[in-house]
């Protein structure tokens, strides 16, 4: 609540156009909607027009149901991520007009038409896919165009500078990658648009979970490069939509 | 070189318009300018619109000069970053219209009129405050306006609250916190623009020179927090910056 | 056995009035009960006035029913931590008048009313929910009272600001959270009274089990936060318990 | 701002005796001091009845000037620690009434009479000792009466049993230990109280700065001991003062 | 493509021998075969002499057999590395002349005659022996002989001592080890070829899943000793045929 | 082979006692025994007096039984450590008069009578049982008599007090003990033998599957511990059995 | 104080011989000497028959000179370790008959004549020769007689080989290398005696500061090498000599 | 000594040619000169065909006198590492035809013509230079042609596409690359000849010394990279030119 809104509410008290109850209503009152298990911030997509996203993996079942109907029943567009097929089968039962990506491990249930700009999503190998996917599908549902750029690793460089332009033709590009993690500072050194690098668990080794790909990202040589916590594939997906926006669109 | 332009090139030597000698040329002449000891990159500039950036730290004074030198020359902005003082004046000495910032440590030539958007610089206590004016400097070095909110750290919540719209006003905010690094979260929930956190060394113990503060952004619980390295308030400002610029701006 | 009691001792040996076999006893015999696996030191209930908890994880069935026996009969309070479904039981057949709580998988025989203070269990997310859980329960075993503040991260300030007084009005607050672990710093820095942070292993990539919350909890810029080892819910809730009684209560 | 307190305020603007301009300032003015460099909360020292604390290492001498007359004026008892010598010297100056503790390395200056416990401060070894200073003078400053207990590592262990009566007899313990921080560990199973465990970086080889005693504290298998960061004597005297006061005295 | 080649393929457009069209094609198209989910390199075998190699442990059935066809139709040679016994029986369905080595779970399918110098693999103990024959059969597919030289560990120098002209008298060694990786240090001081070193992880402990073994390597007080990944046997062997080769046989 | 001995083969040489083939067999034939998959060296039994010890997890049922049949036709000792029940089954089989020991995971064929002197064992808690009797049954198996002390961490000082004449009177004792590894240090005070320290990975959260204990350990401010592997009871009670050793056993 | 020696009191007491309050002071008082800054141990020597070693670094020299003069009064033989140039000239002075040994830093003052056996002390480099000097020392003064063994890293085995017999006739050998410390595996593979490995921080890089070496030695596959703190040859010196003594020494 | 060198040898004893004493004196005496604090392996030259290597930081300039004295008298080439400027004047002072290069911190005495085949030394920015001037300077004092190719990481991966060719035609390329170290792997990608990659501590933050770029080289995607310690320019130019050496040339 800023000092404008503040002020015309403190006038309409003094004015009697606001009871004193209402108005401590209104003040102390967030937007929260309480479950006992889990305190909803479902005001948080009229702050950021993102859907509400709630992480799958350690919730329950009865958890999970409670959580999409309440956005539902709210008209928010949900997200639940890295959720397990057995529990996507509920929510589906529950939420018909919802889908489940399986690769992605993304459920999603579209309410209202959210809009970005364009997003790239590269991958070094074959295994980033996974996380890759949860980054596309994340960024589309926040309403950008994604084009996907898998298999392109440093090892083969030739293969990622065929496709230099696809990628800087995006607002922004989403770089997947495991192992040493390369390919964020290759594509940040190739185009002028941010970068989000996602470091992956793939891999064998001293690679130690991805902590071998984050430093490298976390170090790169390119200025131009941000990085996300491992295999976040998600939060790379919409940070960068939410850079993709412009400015009429936020 | 996209396909048209290759395809023009070609058209050209065929129609006999331009030598062999001259279309091997351009084809293979990048535009580097080699000193030696340094490979500039001066098409960077053209490519990205923004100055081309020179580490100070680990150069001889020499080596800066003709770094300086060639860059000044060929119309590029210039920013020095981690400059030592008695470099600086050397700088400084070489190019009056140069500036040096002692806090930040930057040595800047301004060249052209860069444009972006607004970036919020926020940080987390007075210990923060070199690492972000770094990001503040070279962010307005870039076009970017920017708005200074400082020391505002969690253990004392209200004061962030307070200035919650001047951040959220913002096209992107640097976040700059040592220790445990939390701000980059209690920032990413409050506001809905892409916060680019900047983890500091500051602190002491088990904060191993600025880890502590990484992984905190790292794991952050909010999706709109991507991670930069340990004391790099250049790459925070750069990053914001790139963000900051509308559509056209590009 | 302090200067006073040694002296009385002696001087009823010199008067005769006891043994000098009795003495020997009384000066060489430490109250343990041994029970071949394991050595109990019963009077620990004696001198801190609390449980004696035993770690049921790694224990055998066997070893625990004889060693919950052994306390039952000296009528000690007794609380098994971190048991197994299975375990727990056997040890409910045994000992009717235990509970079992799943979630925090404690199994506790009340013997006696102990006494203690207020004490607020907080949590960032409903995952931390069972470590917060064991800390909540094993506080109660101690004669505590319990607030509970649950999923209140600082993704969304606003949900914890809404609860400050309630956390505020307790004697000791345990704040569990994993990922960033920012939510001890904000607490610590909302109320005036000792918080004990436990952090959890909740989350995933760079998040290493728990040691991104760990050293963002040993770093916190607020002073009135001290750590227990990453998801030791019991730990927390004892420590906090501890702080909250009276004087009197001692 | 509680609820009544709110209510109240609303009444009196409805009933005109409040005008709108003036709830609107108290409603968004909170009580910070700005001094461009550091947002001062003097409002801290009323709500935790405790002093205000500066970390001096990393401040300039005029920062610090400038802060420290800001709190001295506004009667608030101050505390800086890690302060260098030369610093000192200048703080001594300009505040004749302050004092400066060499070995701990703080300065402060007595305004009012706080009131706490009875704290003990023990330490493994006499290199341990600089860090127990700073935990005893911190105690001190916050009212507490401090028994000192010094160089009773667990390789002497008669050592400690020697004043095992003197700890028992204090509300809480801080433990000041290096290398491998088992003394942590023995006190705790030795007293009732809760014991603060500091981690020191005195030692060499595999002590990695501190971290080998940090690790055995937060592992140990004690229940009534929490730990601060490494070197943190300023926070374990803050905390155990924190815990020693009786609920009168809070 | 060199600049002979360039000014050759110009002057062929000049003088109307190669069309425009066909310019264009040869200049963009580069040697990659698109599989959706792959971009094979298929000319790094031509560039190279070397196989194409295939990660199996985390690709389909699917993707493997999509990928090892186009690889067969090409007549490149194939191996799959980390393959899994039931993955491998549907490649040998659909490749009888395909061979399954389960110990160093590889899939080889043999075209051409790749020849290579002399190969020593070497391993401390019986328990290296599987990421020693990955080393060894992948040497072998590469045209390299072999000579193994197992289970010498420094425990025991004289097993070592009795074989040291075996592997003098190869053109490099590849070096396997768990544990303290001592053994590579031992063979780089006995010969001199250079010595590849994979540090396995085996063992327990603070053996780390290999790195004490890897750091040991990396420390080697023996300068002909470079190291390569944990469990890479592959790698290792990779390495030490590309040394073996001679002039003419690259 | 030492100087006098091949003195005395050269003149034997030299006077035709011995041929020139017979010499060279025995400068370089030394006593291995090759099974293919390992180099059996039986005379370090010769050499130390002591057992073959053979690691057991990673060995086949099949690796197992020909190293044990070798051993033991050559009158060997045998101690196989780690070994699972389902191996045991096999080599017990094998070898009626051998014994699984399975607290411990080991199997033991006795052929001789080694001699050594007095071992203690001491353990922190009942779940470093399992370690310790490794330690305590490999000592036995080398001779030495073994006293047991478990459970009497320092988290209840007394209990350990109470056993020390016990510990002193061995030549040496194995510590076992996980979490913050205390208890090698407080017996290292109490006794004035060499204390071998064996951490466990005993524990949860950062004790980082024993690493705490083992830093701990290496860290000891006693001077008179020294330190094995994590979970490494066999070393600990072979160290200690050699120790023990009489100048005149040797 | 074991039983019977109690007994024996209290039957004195009992019978008049011992009067109460000597008594209590005989139970209650052990052998510290108090110096305020430092609570010496001085019957230490009496239980261990060992010097009381001090170490020097992080005292002041008033610390220094009051510890030592105490000790020297009390007849006790005194090793200063890690002391600094400038400091042993103090302790020199005040202690004539004192010696310092300025490569291992290390001031001595004998007084009795102690026993112990034979140590051998290996050094992999020239560079391990200061820790392998504080050993050689510690272990002379404490009785021992040392042969030194240095330049044989792994990277020359010969060089070792040819000294093997000289270690084997010790009762104990100290073995410091730094880098990758595969000397002590070697050496303990040669030989049949305890391996008391001390790790240094000798190298760079991925050394760090000595965890390579320490991390190779607790992974010996060498079962008679215990491992003692980076750097720290005092206790390797300490330990070997602890192990060499014969039982009518100690 | 091989066994036909064995045979004739006790043939020669056998016939009297040889006498006893020589023939000990041959067969026990290894090639090796004692200077007190260094055994030096003066015969490594002949083995290896290469010069012995000293590492000049930690050596007193009289220790590094008297081995270069004794390496010079033996005709060896003589290559001081990582030596400080003082001590290089001291060096050349005595040894004239000695030459130092700053840069690379290396003293060389030639003597003798080694001969070795062609490597390139690839850095990815200027400040890496010092490090693959290490590399270049050794594998030319070994007898390699050197290709310098600097300044080309891979932010700007054009710079580097234009001189892959240089690099292809070289025998082995040393890769010196700090922070992320990705230019290993895009090296590795572009060539088919063996890499050495040298990660350098070059840079900060979460590079932690150069770990950074060593993990990413020993994840590397490309099968042709093998890794040395961080800074060891030495290392990666020594064993580069091991690998030039053709075949006839060992």
């Amino acid at each position: 609540m800023d000092e404008k809104t503040l002020t015309r509410l403190l006038e309409q008290v003094k004015g009697g156009k606001v009871s004193v109850d209402a108005a401590v209503g209104q003040l102390k009152d967030l937007p929260f909607a309480e479950l006992g298990y889990a305190t909803l911030d479902t005001h948080r997509s009229l702050r950021f027009g993102f859907p509400e996203v709630v992480l799958g993996e350690p919730k329950t079942v009865e958890q999970l149901l409670g959580i999409v109907a309440t956005l539902v029943e709210r008209k928010q567009t949900v997200l639940v991520t890295r959720l397990q097929p057995d529990k996507a089968e509920a929510l589906l039962a529950a939420h018909p007009k919802g889908e489940y990506h399986a690769v992605a491990r993304i459920f999603h249930v579209k309410q209202g038409k959210p809009k970005a700009g364009r997003v790239a999503v590269v991958t070094a190998g074959t295994s980033d896919i996974p996380v890759a996917e949860e980054a596309a599908l994340t960024a589309q549902a926040m309403g950008a165009t994604v084009t996907r750029v898998y298999d392109v690793g440093v090892a083969g460089i030739h293969r990622l500078l065929r496709r230099r332009e696809e990628i800087q033709s995006a607002h922004a590009a989403v770089v997947v990658a495991g192992m040493e993690g390369a390919l964020a500072s290759a594509v940040g050194g190739l185009v002028g648009i941010p970068v989000v690098a996602v470091p992956t668990s793939v891999g064998y080794g001293a690679n130690f979970g991805g902590v071998s790909a984050l430093l490298a990202m976390v170090n790169s040589c390119a200025s131009n490069v941000a990085t996300m916590n491992i295999d976040n594939g998600f939060g790379g997906g919409f940070y960068a939509a939410l850079i993709s926006r412009t400015r009429g669109q936020r």
